[in-house]
């Protein structure tokens, strides 16, 4: 069923101008003025007033994710719904398989559970624990079958961590499959010295998590990461970069021309780590890692966004509920990590970016959702609205005003960290592949349209 | 006449995709797949196998420039025809006042030289080299008749130069107005008592040229401009910085946040000092300011292009031939500045940089036109291939090998800076807002069809 | 008349040890174990349980200054025996001409207002207000006359300051004489124009003054001093450094090898901008320049200073009182700026440097006394303990505690900005080449017994 | 029997004057003006037209060395002799046991190493090369046996290095201990991969030691130890030091407070990785690690030490022989790491430091003795001339002008790295404790006089 949408601001990381777009067959075959078409099926949508945004990416969300004998409250279908609300239609899914987990099983298990169960298209990182010949020959396979990217954790020692010489053979074995690597940068040893360190001073509550990772802790792991990533010469992509002291790091490697990509994560834009010294343990609910920073470091984070050496803003997305939080009473290092913000992301960074701070609307579009489509195979279907793309479009109303609140979450979660800030902005029209998913920003569509998206390395 | 222009691969800053192009009325009505129509008068290109860009501009250029009783070789004619047989299709003059000239005088001056004899399209930087009441209300009114960016010099004292005080009160105006400030960033008592000391010691050569404004020069100018830019809260554009010791200074400024763009030429990023120290005079073609540096600032230059710190790519265009150079023998400040390049820029930063190095090809539109265009108010008018935008195009064989020469070139100029180099590509047809300008790399148009640009002011 | 300081602990720059200390003609003839000596004349002061410093050296001090029709507090009567219980035996006050007066007339001028007035000894530094040949020849004949510093302004324009061209030239000639060139180093033309544009707003309270000069101001004048030293070969010493902003261009410059020296100043270690912001004109008190900075800094100079990249720390010492200060009632560009501290260095160095802080003792020593000693020439015949150097001795007593107040100082002023700050430490006995001129923290000696203390150039 | 020594010039860290110096006992018990003495015994040396320095202290030596089935050539005899020849009358050896080793077994062993057959003083820095309880008590114990430096290596994986949780608890320990601890900064996985690498790449010789730990393996390791360092509150000092990315990283620690000291040593300054790149397998006469660097790397060393950002010079003295070196012929990671220096250390450092360069000489005393002294708890018994310190003392002869050869040396080994450079200067008689060990540049002393010198922790 072919769909024209007329008289809509177009607005993408380049470029805007007012045109109608018109979409057959899942991808926009004309971009012009006044177009029209003669086919009775046609849906026409005016967007007047309206922008329209190329889909939205989240390069970094966990939705499937096993934890301590219980999971992450998100389903494929209640977060890709909620995603798609939020005006994200692709989302790339953290496959986290810890040291004693095949990865070739982990890999598929994930995505069996996404498929037939996703309302937006979908695709993973794959985590890697460990690294001998097995490994090796299932990543192939993985890459193969349309995974384009890696993810290492530093930090997690033993479990989802890999070692130094680890570290060097995924990414030399990237570099030769064009395969980019993600990686969370922190130091493992140091983490779970200070843990013991702290915990054995009494000091126990979720305001001691960030102490237990202070900025020098992921310093030292972006270092540590941009170096191997200049030695093997492998493409690098740090996630959720929390501060000064760790941006600093990357952008010295950046600066001598060494392929490495930095993500940050919209809580720590606009939280900050006195919201997990909340008393009476709500602050259990602002424990992610990184931690939220001091405050200090939003203006450094902002400015490196503004200016594009941030490339990407992700969530990190990894909902526990308030009961699930609670296991780490009295240890703030059982706490599950995670702050919900696939649902809130485009209109958080729209209203405290574009709306009400410094932030341009290309960059904005460039950071939620084109650079992520560029680094991770993914464009042009994704990304971008132009002629051959996947019709992956956001109407967004600009006018809208209104406030973020547990109430009126489709997240699976009984708390949102956003409760009660406001918005000027949300998706009034959603299309995945040309289909209209999201209507006045309620979920109408087909809750298993997503689909598996095979990438190709491009990273040589 | 309508223009349909089919099968093209469209690149732009943003996006890759082949569909054809309908402009009518000068500007881009449609993009879409298979386009059509009916019009007798319809004129089809296919440009199956090449590349469409959008016209690209160049944002620093001198054309009609009086120096020591000569002037600069080229005219408008000469000049633009010259630019639009390398892809652009736009440019900014560097409007230089003098401070002994009334600066309204000199406006329209370099306005009415223009105006009528320019093939392409063209607009101009405002040159201010003192500040008074008269100056300002000038400069308001100039403002007025669409002209939104500024240059100063912080060298050339007492002539083109402006002092802190008056660059303080330049800054301060342009926030109020919302234009963009651009500089010429070194210290002018520097390079002139350097200067006088080389040539006190008898050395009088070109190869003094770079040691009588080193590297150390620059970086000064460039912290005190930034340092100004940031004081004012006015934005600012730094033109041709040619090493590593500017660029760090500028970066610092930009990591926090301050409004500071940067352009890099043609010529720094290929040629360095040794050029310069070339025996027998010949050093004298490759005299510009600030000077050809070490070459080890060349790798600190394109990683920051290809990452985008450095924003764009001009030339600083300025054709004296080696008559003119020859008033400099026997004292190198007398040479004539300036390397011609307006013709073989973008055919260079394709071929060194896309095709022979690591610059995305995007990073490189985006260098090349349309950051500028988003810099200086030209955008969406100009650099980007979108519908409503003019229809500036460049339809580039990326096939193409040649090499470049004197003997070829259309500057009016008797040497070219890069003599022998090879290129890797070549705009085969390009467009002034729909017409044929250029067809098979040769100027087959309108000599006067060129317009003054009118921009508005964006920078509040 | 020869004096005997038995068990004392001598300190130095260099080292500790216990030993007695035979001074015969003013200079120390003899360090040993139970010295002893057969001289009815012999004085011996047993120094049990007390440390022996090396006479302390202020290096930045104003004692004469005119300003606006009345003139600093201190003469040199008062300003000597002040320093001299604070344990200061040698100052150098800045000779401070402006623009329109005779550079020769002002040094003797200075000269002669100290000569036969101070119990410490002194010398100058020679401020530098303009650079024509006539002053070139003064400044050749003052060096002669036993001056082997200058001191130039890049603010106050018109006034003190001096241009670049003026910069380049003192330097140059300062590098051929081998003479060092401390600079007060903050943008003229900035502090201009913030200065008006506040008094514009109306902001003219004493809690602007930090906003009229703030840290990029002193980044601005500090990294244009660095390179002007560094373009010239010139020794440069940058005065009362108050920020990391500029510290950090400071150490930029010294990693390359510039022989570039640093200063700071008490009150920039102890006192911030909140003292200026104090209510009812109090803060006007605390009004110099560069002003008291955000807290954030004094870390960042505490480190410095323990690590040696701040050199030396002196006073910038210059009182105007209560009344004087009204002055600047409705215009704080009218406060006459200055807080004393020439009493008061030595003992709040020690105390919240050595004894509550970080700071070695031996650094300690050397950053109040030896390194000036050495980097004006002064070396070893001051800032030092050693057989052949002056016997300018502090015999300090660690156990006194005490409180700071202008009920007992010595300063001709009716306030003291450190009043009621703890002070763990007190010169007992302070003696002058070899004379008593304090004794149990009471000035007991001779009124006149300062010299000029002439010095040759070594910075070559 | 007592010693005077008359008329020579005392140069300290700090001062420099013309006096006399009475020893007896071992300690000096005078310094003065015409000191006398009534006692026959008394033994006069006229140093004039000499200087005096204390004895100068090689921080990083190894003098027992098993390696491979072999050992480094010098025993406590030669090397200790070679020592005092060189002006070295005190060095800390690295006691180096690896994973396998018993801590306590290997201290103890090379303890009685030494004991008896050095000729100067002596101490140790334990190395630790795993961390468990055991260790831990062990370390208490050799501690209280007059230890009070430990050493660790981020390098040599699984034989002398330890992991990220070792170095925590290595320091952890050190810190209550008030121990200082010194470390080999670079990281073992990339070393170890690179070197396999290179191998496979049939890259064998000894010009490619350099490329198998090249400086962001250094820059990583020496970051890498700095955040343990301030994570700790430890005190830290890098051995060896060799390059500009590594000092960067180790000033940025230093900046911010954090007690981080520097050592370099000889070869770095004066040797580039030229040396090793010599045809037939010379190369490998210069293979030790950290590698010798490109040459561009030694102005920033100089600069550095000259300003006192690098604390130490040291050597890491290790002397393999030509037919040694030949057993990594095929293989670079065979050749013994090592270039012998401990007898020319203090000759080079003068010359191509203070002779021909701009180091001054209370620096170059401070970096080869005297800050030493302080950081390993060793002042002022050593380290400086004063009274109550031990009379080691070198009588310095500033107008020998000489070359260096392995002819006339007394290291034992059949090489010199150094062979042909001209000294300027050389230690006419070097004291132990007040006894005579060299005289006239030859020894003539007591072999066995050096003592064990116990020391006692300091850094809490």
């Amino acid at each position: 069923m072919p769909l024209l949408i007329k008289n809509g601001e177009i607005i993408t990381a380049d470029t805007r101008y007012k045109a109608d777009i018109l979409v057959q067959d899942e991808t926009i075959t004309q971009i012009g003025l006044d177009l029209e078409m003669d086919d009775e099926d046609l849906e026409v949508i005016d967007a007047t007033g309206k922008y329209i945004f190329p889909g939205f990416i989240d390069p970094h969300v966990h939705i499937y994710l096993p934890f301590m004998a219980t999971f992450a409250k998100d389903n494929h279908t209640t977060g890709s719904q909620a995603a798609l609300i939020g005006g994200t239609t692709t989302f790339i899914e953290m496959c986290c398989p810890n040291r004693n987990d095949d990865h070739w099983e982990a890999y598929n298990l994930w995505k069996s559970r996404a498929e037939g169960n996703s309302a937006c298209d979908f695709t993973f990182h794959m985590g890697i624990s460990k690294f001998d010949d097995t490994v090796e020959s299932q990543l192939k396979q993985i890459v193969e079958d349309g995974i384009s990217s890696f993810k290492v954790f530093l930090s997690y020692k033993n479990f989802f961590g890999v070692e130094d010489g680890e570290l060097y053979q995924v990414l030399t074995l990237a570099k030769k499959l064009g395969v980019i690597v993600t990686a969370h940068c922190e130091n493992a040893e140091l983490v779970a010295q200070l843990q013991q360190k702290l915990l054995a001073e009494g000091k126990t509550g979720p305001e001691y998590h960030e102490k237990s990772r202070p900025v020098q802790v992921e310093a030292e792991g972006t270092n540590r990461f941009a170096t191997f990533v200049e030695m093997t010469g492998a493409t690098g992509y740090i996630v959720h970069l929390s501060c000064q002291a760790a941006l600093e790091r990357a952008m010295a490697a950046k600066s001598k021309g060494v392929p490495l990509y930095i993500e940050s994560v919209i809580p720590h834009f606009l939280l900050d780590k006195t919201f997990a010294e909340k008393p009476d343990f709500e602050g259990a609910k602002y424990v992610m890692s990184p931690p939220l920073r001091d405050k200090s470091n939003q203006k450094h984070l902002w400015a490196a966004l503004e200016q594009g050496f941030i490339d990407t803003v992700g969530t990190d997305h990894c909902p526990f509920d308030v009961e699930q939080k609670d296991m780490g009473r009295g240890d703030f290092t059982k706490i599950p990590n995670g702050i919900p913000a696939i649902e809130d992301r485009v209109n958080l960074l729209y209203t405290y970016g574009v709306s009400r701070g410094n932030l341009d609307i290309h960059r904005f579009v460039d950071a939620a959702s084109t650079k992520a489509a560029k680094l991770f195979g993914l464009f042009p279907r994704k990304g971008t609205i132009a002629v051959g793309s996947d019709a992956d479009l956001v109407i967004y109303d600009p006018n809208y005003r209104g406030t973020i609140s547990v109430k009126t979450q489709t997240v699976n979660n009984n708390y949102n960290g956003f409760e009660g800030w406001e918005i000027d902005g949300k998706p009034e029209v959603v299309t995945v592949r040309g289909q209209v998913q999201v209507r006045d920003g309620k979920f109408v569509g087909d809750a298993s349209r997503g689909q598996f998206l095979r990438r190709k390395p491009s990273h040589f």
